[in-house]
Formats: C-alpha cells, structure tokens, sequence
C-alpha cells in the first residue's frame, strides 16, 4: 500500500508544522517537542510510518517525514557559509563521485557538504575532510555521527594550503577555502590523474586567482568557471510567474580535472 | 606519485583532441581511432594511465581521460531530450538516493539519467525504468552494458500512465514524459511514503498542469517548481566575464514529496 | 565650474539622509522637513546648487539633489503595481517614442510610467491616459501637476476594453491592464499602422491569452515577449561579487508592430 | 481609419522578407532592392502609408513599417561594439535624459547609442559626442545625417582622457570607452552638479576599477553596477517556453550621480 518505512527508535524524523517551522527530532521512548501549537511527544512517532500524521496536545496535526540530506542542510545554523542544493548539486554532479570512490573536502566547515558526500560514496568510499577550525570539526564529526556516517570520514586538522600525504590518491578533491589558489599545489597532489576538482568560492576576483592559478600549474584541463541561478514558480491555476524574491547569488563554482603534470618531487 | 588508474582492455577512455572533439572508446588489442589529426591505435591505450598523454600517428598529442557520468550523456546523440547537468544534478541532489536506494524512472528516454541514477545508487539499489518505446529501452539497455551498470536496472516496457504493481515501494521516482500530470496516480502509488518525485518538463503549461494534479491528488506535500539558468564564464587576466552566449532555457523541475493519502484501494 | 542648477522657489528637491532614506520635497518660503536626524528648514534650499550639502538642525549633512523621473516612481506607495526602471526602460526604447509622439496608456496606474512618459513626448507630444478607477485618475493628475506635465496629458475615465474614438492615430501604445487580450481590438484602432504596442503583465498565462489574441487579430506583426532580470553588484576592492537578494520576477514584457488590416468598419 | 503615415520621398522605410531578412532603404523616384524574393521598386514606396504590404517583381508580399529607433541598431555592422537595447534602455531611463537635455557620449563609436540619444533630447538639446578615431566620427555623423538629426550633435575628435572645457556643464554623459577610470576626472568636470553618469563596460574587471575611481573622486554618490539578463518568450498555444539560446551577457552597467567636490581648480 505504498506504506513508508516504519519509524524506530532513534530514527531522525522531519516534524513539519508549516512551510517556515520544520524541527528534525530523534524518535525516543522520552521527551518532546514543544512549540506555541502545541507539544509532540517524540515517543508516539515510534511504529508509526514516514509520511503520516501526527497531533499535537493542541490537536493541531503535523506532518512526520524522513529527513532528505538537504533537509539538514537547510536546518543548519548559518555560522559558516553553506553551500546551497542548486550549487552542491551540480558540484556533486560534475565531480563524478559515486559509492566507492576516495575524495577529499577542505575546509568541512559547517560539514553540510561533508554529510552529502559521505552518503554518496557509501560504505566502500572514503572521505579526507580537512579544517583548520578545531570548531569546525567538531561540528562535523557531531553531524555525521548523529546520521551514521562518521565510519566514512577521516577529520584531519591540517591546512591544506601546506603539503600533507595520505598514502593514496582521491578521485575528487572539493575545496571550499578563502583563498583556494594557496592550496592548488597541495589538492594537486593529492588528486589521481584524471580525477576532478571542484571549488566554490562567492567573488569573482577569487574565481580569477584561482583559475589562473590552476592553469599556470600545468596539472589540470577542461577547466570552466559556472554560476548557478535557480528560479522558484508559484503555480495558482492561471497565475504562473516567479517568485517576487530570488536569491541573487550564493557562489561560482570551478570545475577542473587532474591531468600528468610536473609537481616538483 | 598521484598516478591515475591504470587503464586495462574494455575499459572506457576519453580521448580528447580539443575542446569540441571528444571522443568515447574502449581500450582493446586491436583497432583504431581514426580523425583528420591522425590515428590512435586503440591498443596504445592499455596500461597506461588515465590523466596521461598519447600521440597520434600524425604526432599530434591528444589526452586520454577517464570519462565521468556526464560525459557518457554530452556524447549521446540527441534523439530524444537529454536532461541537461545543470538539472539533473538538482534533481538528483533534491531526490535524496544514494547507494542502496530503490527508485524508479519513466520514460529512460535516452537512457542518460538512466546512467546517472545507476550510478548512484550502487550494487545494492534498484532502478526501474519504465518506457513505451522499445527503441528507447534498447538503447538504454546497450548504454547500461557497455557502463556495467546493467544488473542495478530493470527495464520495463510499460505505459507509466496506466496501474502497474513492483511488489516493493520506491524512494524517489523521476518522471520525464510529456504529461506527467496523466501518471500522478500511477507513480503516487509507487513511491513510498515521505518518498520523492522529480519531474521534468519543457513547458510552463506543464507545470501548471502537474502541479495543480499533485495538489488536487492530496498524496503530495513539499510541492515546488524550480528552473536551473547556468552561467559559464571566460576567465582571462583582467578580463572576466560571462560567456556571450548561454543556454536560455532547457526544462522546469517539479519536486514533491509523498504523503499518506487516499488512492482509492 | 560645473554648478548645478540654482534650486529656486517651488522646485523639487530629493533630500538624501542615506541609501534608505530620501525624500522629494518642494523648497519654500516656510516649511520643514523633519526627520530623526533633524529638521530640514525648506527655505535654506532656495538658492543652493543641486548636488550641494546642506544641514540639519543637529548638524547632520545631508545631500540635496535634482529628482531623477525614477526617483518619483521609487518613491510612490505600492498602492497599484508599478512598472520597475529596469521594465519602464526597456518598453519605452522598443516602443520608439521621441519628442512630439502621440501616444497612449491604460490604466494610468499610480501615474509613475505616466509622468516618465510625459517627459520624454515634450511639449509637442500628447499622452491619452485611460482609466476606470476615479481614484487612479486623480492620483496621476496631482503628480502630473506636481511635476508640471499636465498640459501634455489627457486623462479620460473609460475602460479600454471597450471602443472609443481620438479623432487621431497614435505612434504608440503601453497596455498595463489584468486581461490585455480584451483590449487588443480597441487599441489596435487606436494606433496607427506600423505604430508600436507595448504590454505589461505579471504572469506568464496572461503573456499567453494577449500573444495568441494579436495574432488572431491579424492586425500585428514582430510580436516578442520579454522578460528582464536585473542583477546589482557589490563592488569591494578585490571582493566583487552580484547582491545575495535580488528581485526575482516582476512582470512580462509584450512587443508588437500595429500593420493593415481588417478592423471591422 | 488607423492609416498610417504616409511615405514620402527621401523617408526611410523598414522592408520585412522575413524575420531575419530586413532592410532599411530611403524611398526613392528611382532605384530598386534586389534580393533572391524578387526586386521592390523604390518608387513603388512613395504614397504608400506605413504598415501595409508591397509585392516584389515575382509577386511576393513586404511589410513596409517605419523604422523605430533600434531597428536602426541591430542593422548596423557590428565593427565595433554596440550597446544592446535591453542596456541602452535602462541607461537612457536612470540618466533622466529628455527634450531639451545637455549632454555628452564618449565615444560615439559606431553612432548607434546617439542616434537614440538624439532623438530623445529634442531639437532643443544638444550632445557632444567625443570620439579618438576619425572614422567612427565619420560612421556616426553619416548616421546622424541620415535620419536628419545631425543639428542637435557637435561631434568633437578629443580624447575624452584628456581635460576639455565646453562652456556649460551637462546633465548626463554616457561613457563607453575601454578604460573609463582614466576617463572620470574629465567627465566630472563637465557634468553639472546632480547630473547623471553611465559608464557601459564588458568585464567585471572594468566595473571593480571604475567603481573605486569614481569613490576616490569623491565627486559621485549613488554610484551602482547593473547587469541586464533579457529572456525571450517563445509563445505557442499551451505551450509557452523561453527560447533555448539566449544572449549570456553584453555588458555592465555603471550609475552614477554628480556631487559637489574638489576638482582641482
């Protein structure tokens, strides 16, 4: 009957109020979620399937859903710069990683990118995430703990605009730094030939440096500079049009892949 | 030393010449390449590694890559609508899949999301894919051999439009037929509860039409409309800007989520 | 050496505080402007150069400059939908008017696109502004007095939809009414051959109905829609990159050339 | 009856073969255009009103319209860049130019931009146009003389780089030259307090160095950078879309408005 899966006990669960209030919660035998339409004890969404309905103490009912990835993105608080779905998506696209594959992150930041890319690459990848930020990697492991991901992930306090080893070579390397040109030596080296870089970065001056940097290196081709726009419709029958409000910008991102090159040693 | 994975018979290489002429072979024992730049015997290709540099016998250099997903669908002949990067990695983003998730897609068209989607959800997800043409199944089939993807597909020849039962529910479902609105139901009872549907389709009318569907069904929350517009930018030293001619409009991405809901058994 | 105009009894004046705050005020013999940041006495703009400084009562500087037409749209209250600078640009250099047009609007609105169009036909030009809402007409007549236009405008209270005669053909057209399509015979008798029409309209399925009505008319050639994005930038040394929010949709743009054709009598 | 005007001898005329093929030809008592549709007579335009049909010497029908201003622009040869309509329309809306303006353009270039302008201020404005190359002067005096609007142009051979001294100060300049910055102590000195300046660039590069020369000035407020996205529609009965191709980018806009300074003496 398309029933979705039955919710367990500590299963993250998606409690939708309205469009705007959304709270990720863990299923538990104690404790609630309160708010001003009323209170949800997080033991009756225990047995109950995803996609179904639940009541407050109010008798307001409320939606409970399976947290998508994005989900918790979206959630996150905004400390560090989150790279939003219509950008992560098409990083992700073009980077080509697929369950398997070894790549690497720097800096993880909020670790809303580094939850994505350990579920894609699955229990047989890997994933190196480097931070300066003792901060940051804190925050990073809390989150892929909380969804079951951590075994993925190596955190290494390191910066990656100096040179490190990791006894292998990745297949992706995903930078999101100030200054990434500072880094293109290093993630170099660390990228298999024929392997991608993706880099994310919100001026243009930045996409400048660095794409000027990866092509004086020698070691990358196909090298393309994008920006993504993404436009939200509201659809009333007969009233199409796009939303008044857009967001004008977020980041460019630079797609590069690793050819043979001289890298010194 | 950052080698790239050495490349072995019947492996995938993309040679590329410049920037518009790519091409897709297998490494083999015997056979060639042949352009007006000269010749690439496809055995020269074995044990080399990807990333690295071969010569033609005209002594033009050409590289020799390891193709990533999108380059399997920029090659694809464009016979029927090919579902552009800049879409198809929202789409997959918003969808939530990775490794062993079930899914399904209608039509596989070409069978390049087919590819993508396969890829993604590794050896221990489920794809259907669901076609009325059995050009389109075929040609998919042949693209999902040829990528060793073929044992995650089943395909199906089969009107999405009309009931049809799998025995197990789906996390995602991708539509892309031109009136999805007609398949609501069909693909309502596909996808599990809290699952997601992504639609794709050419036309503001239907969008209206599918969204206006999704919402009257009542097995539908989350419901949005979104249009991708990518920007690509020619980077030279004090010299950046967009590039003068861009791609105005490819095709419109519905996202939904499925809900607990009447449908009618 | 490069003096503005000498501001003079009765002119108006834009009083800018900051980005935020600007107002239009007339400067007079008596009167004040008064604000958070203190009163701005009306009499101490007589005789200063546009461009120039005065103070407030507290001693802030603030900055007295010569409206721009778009300064009186952008301050006028959203009461009606307005016709943004980037929309309000582009309809008047496709519809081609110059000083000494005849030309028509409806509805009259808020009387923003009115006034800009006033001040481009000149003396010798004419505006017929139509209207059914009592209210609009005398909000466009007192800006019109205001900025000393109203001789070149004739405002009449009729609902284009339906016929009416000028005794003249017009050069142009700007149509910005809920169902443009119910008007397309009205004014195609208003402008003359190879005149232009010009129609302002939020959503995309109105772009539909009036697009299909002119060309059933048989009475328009060079029919384009249109629709402008404006993005702004933010301009830092080393740190250029577009404005996080912007404007994402505010209403479609139609293009039309008046030719012969059967209109009935 | 909705006539036209009527074409008289010497009047240029707009014929339209089809959407690509158009010509703008001077009604004539001799004469022809030939293309491979037939041979329209120019005699046969005279008496003729606007907007209605001829037919070549095999028999196939042309639509006769009055040029509109930008018909004028997309004909000319693209030897050197132009100014698209969808920028020049935003740029002539914020300079607030109208009949009877002051203004100056540097440089004139193929003369496209002050064909508009000209039109625009009246026969009791006046435009100094400054250009380095004598042929552009000449391209654009010939245009000018053309449609009959040279008596409101003073074309000066200056380098607008260079201090220039015209005996009045001017409401608007329009700059368009590769290296505004060097460009903006000369044109501050000839634009009159709370006048206007738009400078049109193509890279970001050049909008970072105007934008923080024209800060240092301390001779402009308001100073903002505009980028102008245009979208075609392509409008069929259910089933409306945006064009594939679409133009990715032209140029940068940059506004300004003159504030009192020191400017040297």
């Amino acid at each position: 009957m398309s029933a979705g899966d039955i919710i367990s006990e500590n299963d993250d669960v998606l409690i939708v109020f309205d469009e705007k209030r959304r709270f990720i919660v863990k299923a538990r035998k104690e404790g609630v979620l309160g708010t001003d339409k009323g209170v949800v004890r997080l033991s009756d969404l225990i047995g109950k399937p995803y996609g179904s309905i639940v009541k407050t103490s109010r008798g307001i009912e409320v939606l409970i859903l399976k947290p998508l990835p994005f989900d918790y993105s979206l959630l996150v608080q905004r400390v560090t710069q989150v790279i939003y779905p219509k950008d992560a998506g098409l990083m992700i696209y073009l980077s080509g990683i697929k369950p398997g594959s070894k790549i690497g992150e720097a800096g993880v930041g909020s670790g809303a990118l580094t939850v994505m890319l350990a579920s894609i690459i699955g229990d047989s990848g890997l994933l190196y995430g480097f931070d300066i930020s003792e901060k940051s990697l804190e925050n990073t492991k809390t989150r892929l703990e909380r969804v079951g991901l951590i075994n993925r992930v190596r955190l290494l306090k390191h910066d990656i605009r100096e040179p490190v080893s990791l006894g292998e070579t990745l297949d992706s390397f995903f930078l999101d730094i100030p200054d990434p040109w500072n880094a293109v030596n290093t993630v170099a080296g660390l990228i298999k030939t024929s392997g991608t870089l993706l880099v994310y970065v919100p001026t243009i001056n930045q996409v400048e440096k660095t794409v000027l940097k990866l092509q004086e290196s020698g070691c990358f081709t196909d090298i393309h500079s994008y920006e993504v726009l993404l436009r939200e419709y509201k659809v009333d029958r007969d009233a199409v049009r796009p939303f008044t409000r857009m967001v004008g910008h977020t980041g460019y991102i630079i797609f590069a892949r690793r050819i043979k090159c001289n890298l010194g040693t």
